[in-house]
């Protein structure tokens, strides 16, 4: 095999092992995730692990960017191919909630899992979920403005208010489809930004009905 | 001492016990709350702990009942003395804020870091905290169909969509303050649910402007 071909071998183990890290996580949380767990979970021996990650914070750092990667793919990609604005914005909602219900990770939401478990400890991991949600926050913000600037929203519509509630309406339906009222939660989330969005569209057709 | 004297002795330490779990769990989930961490968190011995719980399961059951209690003394008690209808509505939501702002636990709320840990993992503990969340937003859909009954919110609220936003809006407060934006989290949860209810009360006056 040439050397590019051992590369491009070993970056496909790489992909395959952090994709199942995060499926785990999203689960168990980052917690339980030490080189043993997942070489139980993977099949792969604990010194070819060790070959990709030296210890265990490595791997979580490497498994938060990944699931980043994945939710800018499967989520922020498909709203950008919506028109810039309002329609944007709620299709980002739209795509989140198509990610949770097609039931993408196990345990529905990496994010959701590891926030609750690193909100409060210090340290590398929480600086790295703290910058991805400064990101996912900015991004939603600068939809907003968009959507203000092109005259979709009202001019009084808050960035930083309106993210705080597209996320927790968003967020919330893990624990509640869960725990409590199964896809009923998906259906209030998306009635809930549609119902936030169209009261400050000036437009509201731009938006669907319900 | 009386054989009263000790079993309120009993009552005491264990209802300190308890209260060290759930301020433990509030930080680092329940699933940590084995009863070797707890013994060194208490510094009550493995032995002593084993007189009040079997096991680790009994003990976070337990916990978990402390938890529902302590909520509904601090959050739904003071909203109880507010009037009926859509004041006791908002009274609940800023009990809530309180409880969060005042740091009533290390880890801001036990509920919303042991849901994340049990959402996937089926058993008792599971069960249990299903039923409370069952309860709650019981609690909630009661509150809001009372403030439709007494003309305080307009006849089409409906009281399981307006319990799952109210629930977003308030349990999103503590990642988003622990991870991101601070006390800013706590003002951009009052304000949601205030110009939600606002929107759909008949007579917004019930309520402060902001």
């Amino acid at each position: 095999m040439t050397h590019d071909g051992r590369r491009l071998r070993g970056l496909r183990s790489r992909e395959t092992i952090l994709r199942q890290a995060v499926e785990l996580s999203s689960v168990e949380g980052l917690d339980g995730l030490s080189l043993g767990r997942l070489a139980t979970a993977t099949g792969v021996s604990k010194s070819g692990l060790f070959a990709h990650w030296p210890d265990k914070e490595h791997l979580q750092l490497d498994a938060v960017e990944w699931a980043v990667r994945q939710w800018t793919e499967q989520v922020v990609g498909p709203a950008m191919r919506a028109p810039a604005g309002v329609r944007r914005l709620f299709a980002l909602h739209e795509a989140r909630l198509t990610f949770y219900r097609d039931g993408v990770l196990p345990g529905g939401c990496f994010f959701f899992a590891v926030q609750a478990e690193f909100d409060d400890r210090p340290g590398a991991v929480r600086d790295r979920l703290s910058r991805s949600m400064r990101e996912w926050q900015g991004l939603i913000r600068g939809m907003v403005a968009e959507a203000v600037t092109l005259g979709e929203l009202v001019d009084d519509a808050d960035p930083a208010q309106l993210a705080f509630e597209i996320e927790a309406l968003g967020e919330m339906v893990i624990v509640h489809s869960r725990l409590y009222d199964g896809a009923q939660a998906l259906v209030h989330s998306r009635r809930a930004v549609l119902a936030r969005l169209r009261a400050l569209c000036p437009d509201p057709e731009l938006l669907p009905e319900d």
